[in-house]
């Protein structure tokens, strides 16, 4: 007789206790820190220890640290459709951000407006109006409304830079249409894809994309500040000179001459020495991720948005939250997120209750779904103690209300 | 008695045991990579383990994640004569070299030249030419002979790019006279200090620094790869306006608003988002520095470069080594150096025998001299091998001579 319960059924349960996760915590913010997998503790413990400690400098080579940005850019390309060679680790996602753009901007000579949309990412945005203001306004940072993009690609957009899933919303773009659209138009793309990379299926090869980044400690699970990455197409690549041309991106970096000569293939796109450590804990999270179908990963999060967003909906009629998620499941990341104006207190009172999601100014409660480690049983239980808090007013209190630093 | 055994009678000589040091090696590398304290594993276990695994998000807050930048920025501010809020810890010094010349540039209206020397460090002299590339020109980068500095800050300076000890030679510019001539000149001074700090004294404040950079992986051993810092003098941080604009930079970066407005004081040279692990790791080798005094670590890298020279001479007489350092050990940083035309080969023979130098392009032996954990013993152990080597033509051997990707 087949089971009823989908935590039975669920070809990804297996992953679970692969994550060192805390007792009593229900997490629904893997799209802002993901979770501990059980294998980088020991992975790092080894790194200090015997390559570091033991090693020291010789560790360079005879333990692979000089390697890891391509090795792990390789295995971040099986999970977004990309080639060996084309994706690369390293730096912050604002900073290869700003690589991108400007290494955009030199293929499109003649065109000087970077286009993106208000309310994106408040980091895309910031970096592109630091670029205007580097260039004294030669390069101008342009922001319409997200359903105005296409009609605002005009003859002198040189690079787009989009979200393809709203860190707020979780509103996901079709990456293929509007990178053709862009190409139609003469314009290049810059694809952030912070929350898509090891949430949804992502073919950057089958789009013809140009450039993307994305971030390490999300659904990558690399750990706090974890390396970005970033995605430069092959038949880009040697067509840009960096403009952070740092010496990990020299052809010959030990040869120590004076002049910037850029390597070939995606490695130019270095800049400093790589952050050894954080890389390794990144490369603990990516290989958990590869032994996932994604296939199985879309599937499982469609479904557990789909029981989330059943339970609320008495929610919505008698406590005024609202969602803000595209209704349509097929046009949203791996996310849920309502509005309600109380947002920031009640978010306080779950994480009290150890239901930890995510507040997202002005009023945004939003819900990371990570298939690898959260259960049906999850989303059921916290669910219904939002019901209770909101049944009861237990959001009401001075101490939700205390705005801290992060949250 | 007084013993006449210098290890016996150095001041320093505890702080050896607060490494983790591999047995059978005489470690004169610390100038690449320091070595590992002993209170680093423990304490980034701690951070993934319980900050990371069981605090999750709320760990940016609780865990003071969020304030790490500053806080070991301070830390090392101590190291070099800066104020609390002058120093912040963060991406990679190549990244932070393009962040203070751009700063630099914004101040210097009408002017237009990055003035370097040639032969400095490759990663600061590539990011003056990537900026040079990307401003098509309007800003100069130009490289003039290390003597011919002086002579060369013309009315077009902007900025001069320094560093204080060179890496390869250990020459050691003198850091507030060197200020002095270029503010007359009406020009600002980018002081690298990667081989200085926790290495030799440095007042910047005293000397009326601008701006300055430094690693985290050298002297402060930090691991490998560690985040870099930057330090701007307080009268300079709020008149710019940074290039490389992150969240982490912004004056309200949780408001996620569409408009960059950057944080008041040091914070608004942050960009993306902090790499926690690598932080807390750079924050143990700080830790471990701050309680030995600067004084008596220069004392100690004196007499240790004064004993390594002695002992040398006879090697400078039989085999062809030259100092490459100046004579003066007053004008050294905490390193020494040595060309022979088979230097490569030579090192790899010491290395084989456990002595772990630097090999630097063309023709040059670097050692290291780290105060915290480097004995006299080690000093005259490494010059008999090397001795050794020499007279039995011990690295006349092919696989000495295979060039590895780093050495």
């Amino acid at each position: 007789m087949a089971s009823s319960d989908p935590d039975t059924d669920d070809p990804l349960a297996r992953f679970r206790d692969r994550f060192a996760l805390p007792k009593g915590v229900i997490y629904l913010d893997g799209n802002s820190l993901g979770a501990l997998p059980k294998s980088t503790p020991g992975r790092l413990a080894a790194t200090i220890a015997e390559e570091w400690g033991e090693g020291l400098i010789t560790s360079w080579n005879a333990a692979g640290w000089v390697a890891a940005p391509q090795r792990i850019g390789d295995k971040i390309a099986r999970l977004i459709g990309a080639g060996d060679g084309e994706v690369i680790a390293c730096d912050s996602t604002s900073i290869n951000v700003f690589k991108l753009l400007t290494a955009a901007l030199s293929l499109q000579l003649g065109r000087t407006t970077i286009l993106s949309e208000s309310g994106n990412f408040p980091t895309d945005v910031y970096m592109m109006q630091g670029l205007e203001t580097l260039t004294g306004g030669r390069v101008g940072a342009k922001l319409v409304a997200p359903e105005a993009i296409d009609d605002a690609i005009d003859d002198d957009v040189a690079v787009l830079l989009l979200t393809q899933v709203h860190y707020k919303t979780g509103r996901m773009r079709d990456l293929a249409a509007t990178t053709a659209r862009a190409h139609e138009a003469g314009a290049l793309v810059v694809w952030d894809l912070s929350h898509s990379a090891g949430a949804v299926p992502v073919d950057l090869t089958a789009a013809n994309a140009d450039f993307a980044v994305g971030c390490g400690y999300k659904y990558l699970n690399g750990g706090p500040g974890a390396p970005a990455w970033l995605y430069v197409a092959r038949r880009h690549q040697n067509r840009v000179t960096p403009a952070l041309s740092g010496w990990f991106g020299h052809a010959a970096p030990f040869d120590f001459v004076d002049e910037y000569r850029p390597a070939a293939g995606i490695t130019r796109f270095l800049c400093g020495t790589p952050p050894v450590i954080g890389l390794t804990a990144l490369e603990c999270g990516v290989d958990l991720l590869l032994e996932a179908d994604m296939a199985a990963v879309r599937a499982k999060s469609l479904a557990l948005a789909e029981r989330f967003a059943a339970r609320m909906q008495p929610l919505c009629e008698r406590h005024g939250f609202t969602l803000v998620s595209p209704a349509d499941p097929g046009q949203r990341g791996s996310q849920i997120a309502y509005a309600q104006p109380e947002g920031y207190a009640i978010m306080q009172a779950l994480i009290a209750r150890g239901v930890i999601g995510d507040f997202r100014a002005p009023d945004i409660l939003r819900f990371g779904l990570t298939p690898l480690y959260l259960r049906f049983d999850d989303v059921d239980r916290a669910v219904a103690i939002l019901a209770e808090i909101m049944d009861a007013d237990a959001w009401d209190r001075p101490e939700y209300k205390v705005r801290a630093a992060v949250t």
